[in-house]
């Protein structure tokens, strides 16, 4: 069973939007058990649309096409549709009947132009648009089901989920369900990855792994395919309980879970309270910290302290220190965590010194040279890091790493209490 | 000339992400003069990336593929390659030096098996990657150059800048040569740029505008085409003035220029100083300060105060006036920007307090309400924005609406002086 996807429109093919319909359309599919074969893309150009018609109803069992169906001038896809199979254009009076409905319900005038969006092909099943002016259409053509949908994403999903994957559902007899299950991996590479969890795979049984990198992280992606859902379930179970044990602690999420709500949990479960000091990264682990919606609830304050003179003032750390040791040295990063820690109240704090680049490095600390440290309310621990790659990915490397941090000193407390 | 591009991968065909590098391709083409004539998708199948690699060479002068050269066992583009065009597989020397040397800059160890990733078809040239493992390569296949480079966007880009677009350049006889530029503009609809401005395109002339939405800002690109460069350079740049005369402070950078940039230069060039108090932006603000190297000039120090505890003791606001006032006020706002002020010596000082939501909302004051104030060394001003979005996009526009701030108060500023 085939299926594959049709974008058609000059703005994805000039790159003034990006596509978003296939990355849903496919999703949405695989979801439903299905897994799309090809996407195509074409601009708004009548030939370049009839041959991708034509070489897409000639390998599959399925093509969804989205674009082109709107009012205006470039609008050519019902026209090449006609062409490519065979058919004519004509005058869709229950297409036209549902257009002036629409314009009756916006309370807007329908100007003559508009019909057009009614001229559709001979022989075809009208896909209803609920909440849009264009219907789409299904043409059968040698053995393949065509579908044609608005590219508009909100209109389009709402007749994907109501006519075109019932349709599909109808059509096949399915014999297996998927289920899947992402994990999420920092520190480790996908090579390092793979070589330790390849074997889990069993893709003759049904269960496959991808890898998938989203920088700094790795996903994980187990896919289990069969006849009984609860098996899938339980074959998923088992798989991820063999993945974290040959991972250990590098997964740091599962499911819909990030890093981020990960951590966010553990605070709230833990009790505890979080300030933190920001050289390198200038703000960017308290805006992960507060990205989720009651943060107030643990996080207490955050320093932003890229200047020497606001490390002295702001967390009093000795200017001899830093004259000494340098801004980027455990010893710093350990005074900006205590300085933190003491003038919040909080129960730990976390300080990151380093140098993102791309000037300021030396031979002995090069760029990517960053520094953590942890204080809690008696001890303190600093860990120098050297990533090597350019700014944006060493403040966001560093950034993971600090979160990852939290993560692992929480999972290490006792539930409830603090390290005092 | 047709040019297209392929893309392989999994994750894309299964939704699981939204493929942003073809929108990224087919922009640069654009720019650079060239039109994307076919996208298409495939997944790490082995026969379907050949027959892609068939279909696209038979019928294009060149094709940009992304994706599949990764070093795990999914990753199977540079075998399907090889197999397609009639090539081998072997170890190339040149991208198993560039390999090493990469790990060796990371500091990480090669494991054996990442030699896969040197494992590439014969008679091919390296396409250099100056900052990732993978090397790209190109194919001449039947009268078509076959592009191979890798799916991660931040190393595809540059390699498409570095070697794909010159490639392609030296390559063709353009007749006409085609000169664009970006305006950025924010606090204005789509709907409404295009009214203001839509009169001054001249399609017949070679002259015509898009818009991009590229939240929260849109992106207006002016393309002129033509064969004269300098006449091109001064169309352009008669068309700019127009355009900003018809927006007016709308525009908030052109060129490669970004809203950031431009605030850092401004700082530069008037010689302030900053500091930022941030509740409901929870460091993102300060995070886009430094987001430019050398931000430390003229950024004195971030405040990320979410409760109103930091918020009375970092920044002295009143007790009484958080009681009286709310933590969403102007008179919070102004107290927080006069405390961050006075507390780290600046010259002006922005602090931001809202409501990012979904919960926290009243009638009064509901989500998205938000409370911006500037303080000088003699004045503070606040403002109220009310956003109507999620909470990702209330704390996205509200930091684009911060830094226009920052922008149109310098921009006020006359040169080199501050506003004693």
């Amino acid at each position: 069973m085939k299926i594959s996807t049709l974008s058609i429109g000059d703005e994805v093919i000039f790159g003034e939007i990006v596509d978003t319909n296939v990355a849903h359309i496919s999703s949405r599919l695989y979801d439903a058990g299905f897994q799309l074969r090809r996407h195509l893309c074409v601009g708004d150009n009548e030939p370049d649309i009839m041959d991708a018609i034509e070489l897409l109803a000639s390998h599959n069992d399925f093509v969804i096409a989205t674009g082109g169906l709107g009012p205006t001038i470039d609008d050519l896809t019902a026209r090449a549709a006609a062409r490519a199979t065979g058919r004519r254009l004509v005058l869709n009076e229950d297409a036209l009947t549902h257009l002036k409905e629409r314009y009756r319900l916006m309370g807007r005038e329908m100007l003559p132009s508009t019909e057009k969006q009614a001229l559709l092909p001979t022989k075809i099943s009208l896909v209803p648009n609920p909440i849009g002016t264009a219907c789409g259409f299904i043409i059968p053509h040698k053995g393949c089901f065509l579908f044609f949908l608005p590219g508009v994403p909100m209109e389009m999903k709402r007749m994907l989920e109501e006519t075109v994957i019932p349709f599909i559902q109808s059509r096949i007899k399915q014999k297996t369900t998927i289920e899947t299950r992402v994990m999420r991996v920092l520190g480790l590479s996908e090579t390092h990855i793979e070589n330790r969890i390849k074997e889990l795979a069993r893709p003759r049984e049904g269960l496959t792994i991808a890898y998938c990198v989203s920088f700094p992280e790795v996903e994980v992606k187990l896919r289990a395919e069969g006849e009984n859902e609860a098996q899938l379930k339980d074959l998923l179970d088992t798989t991820a309980a063999k993945v974290r044990e040959h991972l250990g602690e590098h997964v740091v999420a599962e499911g819909g879970e990030t890093i981020d709500s990960v951590v966010a949990a553990l605070f709230r479960k833990k009790g505890v309270t979080l300030s933190l000091a920001e050289s390198c990264t200038g703000g960017l682990i308290a805006a992960k910290i507060t990205d989720l919606a009651g943060s107030s609830a643990y996080f207490l304050e955050g320093a932003v302290t890229y200047s020497n003179e606001s490390k002295i003032r702001r967390l009093q750390v000795p200017a001899e220190l830093l004259e000494k040791e340098g801004a980027v040295s455990s010893a710093t990063a350990m005074a900006m965590a205590r300085g933190i820690r003491k003038a919040s109240g909080s129960d730990i704090a976390l300080a990151v010194t380093g140098i993102a680049g791309p000037e300021g490095g030396s031979e002995e600390k090069p760029v990517g040279t960053v520094y953590l440290a942890l204080a809690g309310r008696s001890d303190c621990t600093a860990k120098r890091y050297q990533f090597s790659w350019d700014r944006e990915r060493v403040r966001s490397m560093t950034t993971y790493t600090a979160l990852d941090w939290l993560r692992r000193h929480l999972m290490a407390l006792p539930d409830g209490e603090t390290e005092d």
